[in-house]
C-alpha cells in the first residue's frame, strides 16, 4: 500500500510538491486542495495579460484535469482546508460547493498555502474599480473592467515590481498612470542609483511617479467605484485603482496546528523542507527560505523558490531525500524599454549581516560599441572586502541586462571571488558581447577599487 | 631609471601587454613594435565591415598616436623585429619605411607577434579577388572590391565561424554564396546536432553548403583575377574568394631565439607568460594557452584570451606578479538568424581526456513560452559522470542563446556539479525567463540521465 500524501494549494508550490511526489512514489495517493476554482496559473504573467500580449487561456499551466492525468495528482477545487489535526494525521477539509465538511487522513503533508495582497485597510478597498495582481478571477475582473468601462486614468499603490509592469501595461492602453509608492524612489530592494534610473524611464514614459506618498483614503463616487485616492498631499484621480504593496504569508493554518513561523509570519522548515512538525512539509509563497548570501532566514516570495522548494517538499514527501539550499534573490523586471535585475544582497542588507562592503559601478556596451543595437549596460558589484566575493549586482540597461544579472547570480551562488570574475573566459562575438565584456569590466573596476585602500 | 619593456606586436595581446605594463610601471619605458601600420583593431570586427554594419573609421580601437598619448606606449609602426638575441637582451630591428636595422636593447621583451592565415598553397592564391579575413589592409581592399566590382558570385572555403559571418556578410550584400567545408557539417567544434543545425540555417538562407570539400586548384581569368576555384567533385563560380581555413601561430622568431614551443607551433609560457627564456614573456596568438578543462596545453587563437594573457604579460614585465589561469574555449557565432556559442570542452575533447562523458540535449524558451517574441533555445550539456561536474556546452537559438552560455562558461570554469546547477536562483520575469530558464531545464534533464544506469 502507498502512501496518502495530502497537499494543501494549488498555485505554484502545491502543484510542482504534488507532481514530484507522484512521480518519486508511483503507489502513493497524492490529493491536492485547492480552496479556489484555478490552479496552476501564472500570477507573474498577469500584467502581460491586462496590457493584451499574453491570453487568457495562456495564464494556466495546467487545469485540475492535466493535473490529474498528466501527473496522477487528485486535484479537488473548491475545497478549504481549515485545520490541520497533526497528531491524528488529519485535515478538516470542507466542500465550498456544498458546504460540507470531511475529515482526511494523511501520512504525509505539504502545506503550500502561499500568500495574500496587503490591504491598504480603509474604506473603498472592496469598490469595483480596485484591484489587486493575484487571484486570476480579480485578474480577469480587472481586463474585463479595463476593457468594458475604458478608464482615463489609474492610480497604482505601490512602487515594487508589480508596480512597475501595471504602470507599463496601463500605459500601453492609453491610460494616464499615477504611481504612489511610500519612498523617494521606486523598487525598494535595488540600490540608489538603480532606483533613480527606473524613476527616470517612468517619468520618461508619461508616468506621474509620487515619491513618499501615504495613500490614506478613497473618494467613493457613483456605481460602486472609487473615483480618486486621497493621501496626505493630495489627492489623485483614479478611473482605476490597483493596490500592489506587496504580499504576506498565508501561515494562518501552519501556525493553528503549532507548526514554527519565523519574523515574517513565514513558516520554518529545514532544507528538506520540513517543518517543525514530523510528516509535515511546506513549501513557497507561506514559507521563509534561507538567504544564501546572509545565512538569514528571509521572506522571499517568488514562483522561482515555490516551484524548487515545492520540487524539494514533494520527493521528501514521497520518501526521498532532496535538500533545497535556499535562495540568493533574483528578480527582474522590464520597465518599459528599460531592463532591470537585482541579484544576491544589496548592499544595506550584506552590510547588515557583517559583510564590510565595497561598492562599484561601471557602464560597459550589451554588443561591439560600434554595432547596430548596441547598448548601454551598468552594473554596480556589491563585494565584501576580507574574503573578495561576490555578495550582489544590480544591472539595467535596454539590452542584455538580465541574463548577465543571471551569470552573476550564478557566481554569487558560486561563491566567485574579484579575482575569479577578471578571469572568466566568455564568449565575444560582435553582435552579443564586447571584447570585454561588460562583466569582465565590473570585475577589473571592482578589483581596482578593492586593492586601493 | 625604469625598465626597458620592448613589446612585438600591434595587434591584440601586443596593445594589451604595453598599455598595461606602462600604467604598472610609471617610469618604465615602453614600445611597442608592429610591421603594418595599423594597431589594435577588430579582426572579429572586419565580416561586419564588409557587410555594411560597422564603418571602417571603427575597426580600430586605438591608432599609434591615441597608444601613445591615453597609454603612454612609443608605438613604431613599418618596424618588422628581425631578431630576438636573448642572452645580450636585444632585438634587431629593421625600421621598412628606410631599410635600416638597429638593436634594441630591453630589460623585459613580450613577443605578442600573433597569428598568420593558413593558405591553401596552390597558384592563384594571391589573385586581387581572393582575400583573407585577419590583415586591415585586406579587409579594406575586400570591401573595395566588392562595392567596385559587385560580384555575383562568392566562394569561402572553410566553414568555421569567420566561414559563418562571411557568408551571412556576402548574402546580406546580394551575393550567392557557395561554402566549401572540409567535413561534412559546418563548425568542427561543435557538437554535431548544432552542427546539422548550422547547416539547416544556411541552407535556409541561400547557402550551397558543400560539405567533404577538397579545394584542389583555381582556375585564372582575366584582370588577375580567379574565376572558379575546383575540388575533386566539381569546379565553383567565383566572383570573388574567401580563403578562411584558420590560423597558424607566428612563432618563428621566438623559436629563432630559443624559446620553447608546443605542438601546435604555438609558444609556451607559464601562468605568468613567462615563455622558457627568463625576461621574454608571451601572449596571444602566437602562443598557446591551458585548456581549464582538460588541463591540456592547446592552441586557441582568440581575442577573449590574447587580451587577458596580454595583460598579465604586460603586468609582469613591468614587475608585477600577475596570473592568467587560462582558458575553457567559448565561442559564439551569429549565423544569419541563429545565435550559436561553445563553452568548454565538446564531447569527444572531453573523452579524448579521460572524462566519461554523458550528454543531454533539451529546449527550452528564450522567455516564457506564451510572451511574444518567446524563440527556442536548445542546450546540450556535457557532463562527467564520476565528478558530476559540467564540462562544457552548445547554446544556440533566435534568441538569449550566447548570453546563456556565458553563464555555463562561468559554471564551467567554477566547476560546478549539476547538483548545484540544479539548484541555481535565477531571475525570472516573462518578458526575459521563463520561471524553469533553459539553463535549470538542461540541469534536471542531465541530473535525471547521471543517475539512469
Amino acid at each position: 500500500m502507498g502512501r496518502r500524501i495530502l497537499v494543501i494549494g494549488g498555485l505554484a508550490a502545491g502543484p510542482s510538491a504534488a507532481s514530484k511526489a507522484a512521480r518519486t512514489s508511483p503507489d502513493a495517493e497524492v490529493v491536492l486542495y485547492e480552496q479556489g476554482e484555478a490552479v496552476s496559473y501564472g500570477v507573474c504573467e498577469i500584467p502581460y495579460h491586462i496590457s493584451g500580449e499574453v491570453k487568457a487561456e495562456a495564464l494556466s499551466a495546467f487545469t485540475p484535469e492535466t493535473l490529474r492525468t498528466t501527473r496522477r495528482v487528485d486535484v479537488r477545487i473548491l475545497h478549504r482546508v481549515e485545520e490541520i489535526q497533526p497528531h491524528r494525521r488529519t485535515l478538516r477539509v470542507r466542500n465550498l460547493k456544498d458546504g460540507t465538511t470531511s475529515e482526511e487522513r494523511f501520512d504525509r503533508l505539504v502545506i503550500a498555502t502561499g500568500s495574500r495582497p496587503r490591504r491598504l485597510g480603509f474604506e473603498g478597498e472592496e469598490s469595483r474599480n480596485v484591484f489587486r495582481v493575484k487571484a486570476l478571477d480579480e485578474a480577469y475582473a480587472l481586463r474585463k473592467f479595463v476593457s468594458e468601462e475604458r478608464p482615463r486614468t489609474a492610480v497604482i499603490v505601490g512602487g515594487g515590481y508589480i508596480g512597475m509592469e501595471m504602470a507599463d501595461a496601463f500605459t500601453s492602453l492609453g491610460i494616464e498612470v499615477t504611481l504612489l509608492h511610500n519612498s523617494s524612489l521606486p523598487m525598494k530592494s535595488l540600490e540608489r542609483e538603480t532606483r533613480e534610473r527606473v524613476r527616470e524611464e517612468l517619468e520618461k514614459n508619461g508616468v506621474r511617479f509620487v515619491g513618499m506618498a501615504q495613500a490614506a483614503a478613497f473618494v467613493r463616487g457613483r456605481e460602486g467605484k472609487v473615483t480618486h485616492l486621497v493621501t496626505g498631499d493630495g489627492s489623485y484621480e483614479a478611473g482605476i485603482v490597483v493596490v500592489a504593496i506587496g504580499v504576506e504569508p498565508n501561515s494562518d493554518l501552519a501556525r493553528g496546528a503549532g507548526i514554527r513561523t519565523g519574523s515574517s509570519g513565514g513558516i520554518l522548515t529545514d532544507q528538506r523542507q520540513q517543518t517543525s512538525v514530523d510528516n509535515i512539509y511546506a513549501a513557497g509563497d507561506c514559507c521563509e527560505v534561507k538567504n544564501l548570501v546572509t545565512g538569514r532566514q528571509v521572506y522571499i516570495p517568488l514562483a522561482t523558490i515555490a516551484s524548487k522548494a515545492g520540487w524539494t517538499a514533494g520527493e521528501n514527501a514521497a520518501g526521498g531525500n532532496a535538500v533545497f539550499r535556499g535562495a540568493i534573490r533574483a528578480v527582474a523586471v522590464r520597465v518599459f524599454g528599460l531592463e532591470v535585475a537585482q541579484v544576491g544582497a544589496s548592499e544595506e542588507d550584506a552590510r547588515e549581516a557583517g559583510f564590510e562592503t565595497v561598492c562599484e559601478t561601471i557602464t560597459g556596451w550589451s554588443r561591439v560599441a560600434v554595432m547596430p543595437g548596441s547598448e548601454r549596460v551598468t552594473i554596480r558589484l556589491i563585494a565584501d572586502r576580507k574574503s573578495q566575493r561576490l555578495l550582489g549586482a544590480n544591472v539595467s540597461g535596454r539590452e542584455g541586462a538580465v541574463l548577465r544579472a543571471n551569470t552573476l547570480a550564478v557566481a554569487i551562488q558560486q561563491k566567485v571571488t574579484i579575482g575569479e570574475m577578471q578571469q572568466w573566459d566568455l564568449a565575444y562575438s560582435p553582435p552579443f558581447t564586447p571584447l570585454w565584456d561588460p562583466l569582465l569590466v565590473a570585475a577589473n573596476a571592482m578589483q581596482r577599487k578593492l586593492r586601493s585602500p
